[in-house]
């Protein structure tokens, strides 16, 4: 009933994925108060070509 | 202008999507008062390795 | 794990939000095949100044 | 610190994002004074079948 | 069918709305080829509470 | 470039936003090496009538 969104250019490999949903789904624990069995975590990995920061692609920096 | 975002881990077969979208098309119609040509429905399919609950991956499970 | 958000302008009531809420998680566990208890569904209203169909703000209209 | 996402149904070329990126990232700026460095823009492209309208997948049209 | 969301800190005035919806529905008609009437936008406007860079609140800034 | 959106069901105090924030910037910088100015983070607070599980709206439980 936390539902944690993290959008990113590129890919994290799934040892990251792994370790980070652990701390976050902590995190909003011990800070929060929200019982782990409800934090939800998606990962939504979008290409470089995908993201554009200061209105450039990110694949062209 | 409902905008209906559904993200889930795995997949939905095409069947499966064109009868979610119908049903809940229709109720937001007829519960919403949502007319049918504004209703946008988009299914967000994402690897089991891109999800966590409860601290762990699913695909761990 | 489906999460589910519908995005609107304007409010539903109490009842309505019931009665979506009802209904979409039945769509999913009957059609789609996933467990009741898991599946989120959040609700985000918006003012009609915050919307646009075709280049207009919904309170133009 | 605007975050600006684009949902379609189909892809986009990968000019078409430049420009769209480039001219987002404008608007927001000359309009909305948000300085171009805290812009980001994500394009997120959906196969025709995750997407419906009027309860009808895209791909039945 | 495109449909765009816009998250910012603070908010926009109806007049800034209304100008980036033209101008983004613009955009994305003459760039991308999509028909105006299926353009949605919405703006979503958090505290500035409500959003960090960098691991700071933006009302430390 | 990461974005990270955290919606929930209620409210977080100003001091448990702010510590999970740099909490989740750090935990992105040391295990996603992602660089903490390019983090941004989101909380979208909605009231318990607005979110559901299990198909009940949570003011009900």
């Amino acid at each position: 009933m936390p539902v944690v969104t993290i959008k990113l250019a590129g890919t994290f490999s799934r040892e990251q994925k792994k370790q980070i949903a652990e701390e976050i789904t902590d995190t909003l624990e011990r800070v929060g108060g929200k019982p782990r069995r409800y934090t939800y975590i998606a990962f939504e990995e979008l290409p470089d070509e995908n993201w554009a920061i200061a209105g450039e692609l990110l694949d062209e920096e």
